[in-house]
């Protein structure tokens, strides 16, 4: 296949090539206070799974709702992710936002990932239920919360994993968008 | 007991008399583009369940979600089921309504359905956090959203069989729309 | 410490004084139909957990969602409680309104605790999953919905208590209200 080829109509499961945006939420990590750690843990389990088709975006932001949804929109409408993880902000402090920030820019809402997170992590972590991580898709792009700590987010990443790849699979070879099939037209875009 | 007789006052828990909707939701299968295996399976666990005194109202719908919220509401408030079981559209797809459609219809959601399903079901199918159905109550009516795999249906529904009728029982013997004691009116409608 | 000079600022994990307003919801209990056997439990638990530092503010009401709401407001920001525990108005009656009226007065839900809840005592009572307790905070307080069920309510608290003294501990440390470091001002009112 050309490079050149590359279009919407070509995004099936047999192409490998994926873009992944993946957010730090901290204030702390944005102001260069901390160094942020639970980035790189993720982008070290999405090579892995993906291998080296997956080209990741990484974004470090603030705690600022209104500026997460603006990068959750650019980065699932204009350039093109199929997928956005995101790290921190899920808690139930004042400046904990990620979850309402991706409720507001979801078409539709997974409870069952922040569900699992919890329950699956409880025996061990029963603290874990103060967690709001959600999960949902908006188009072709499926957005998921992770918590914040560099500890959690690759255990976190692999209880969800066989979901997101059938989600990516499934997003991928449909098109949220298109016309019914007398419609013709194919989605504008980057993607 | 004459069946002239048979009005809300007498649909106690005692009354095995039971009405279900039953709603298959799929484009193909509603255009005939396949034959319905799922629905078929819900009414066999019914019959199993709740003997023959159940009467089962089988309905297939496109994946339309104003329809599917009517057809519930009509099922529930004019042709008097006590239980709306719904099979398909749980699923991600931009024509995966059902959980919008039912929720636009409940008076009370009950998010613990949707939980365990999908809890349950974890281990074996870690997919099954895709799925986004819902449950709850509107006046005397159970809804109850199943996943749309024939194979999975059965299973589900054993699953939340007890909750089923426990809430049956108590929708039945309680009226949601009744005056306090001193007004002493009747609900109107057929149930 | 002088109690004069118990304010915000001394409100910090150190500090073990804590006030707790506890509500029980029954349209018969507060009649006096019968006995509140389920706010004492909690009581209970609530001495033994926090010792004798803990205030308990016993509240009895009828299941009317408005009250429930005023009430959650008065004890979170006039008598300013660490914790409000609710038990009863759980379930799918239309008089069971206590998630509605909680939900009404959050700011942030969390959603793990009536999760955890169900999923917890599922395999044992299939039927809780007919509840629909939440969770969450508003401003310092942190509010959780139990079942009335005397037999539950102890065994409930046990299971989301680390989870509630976490927060409890972390509510306390921040300041959800206070400005920004440069601001300077501290929250008014008695808490």
């Amino acid at each position: 296949m050309m490079p050149g080829t590359l279009t919407s109509a070509t995004r099936t499961r047999e192409s490998k090539y994926m873009k992944v945006g993946r957010i730090t939420l901290s204030d702390r990590a944005s102001a260069r206070i901390y160094k942020d750690r639970s980035g790189p843990r993720i982008d070290h389990v999405l090579r892995e799974v993906f291998g080296s088709e997956v080209q990741i975006e990484p974004v470090m932001l603030p705690d600022d709702q209104q500026r997460i949804s603006e990068t959750l929109r650019e980065l699932a409408d204009v350039r093109g992710c199929d997928l956005i993880v995101t790290t921190g902000g899920t808690g139930i402090g004042p400046r904990d936002v990620t979850p309402e920030a991706t409720r507001a820019v979801l078409e539709k809402e997974l409870p069952g990932f922040g569900e699992i997170l919890r329950v699956t992590a409880f025996e061990k972590v029963p603290t874990t239920i103060l967690s709001r991580a959600t999960a949902g898709v908006r188009g072709h792009c499926l957005i998921v919360n992770l918590p914040g700590k560099p500890e959690a987010v690759a255990e976190c990443l692999a209880i969800l994993m066989p979901a997101i790849q059938e989600g990516l699979a499934y997003l991928r070879d449909e098109d949220p968008h298109a016309l019914p099939p007398t419609g013709g037209g194919s989605s504008p875009g980057p993607k």
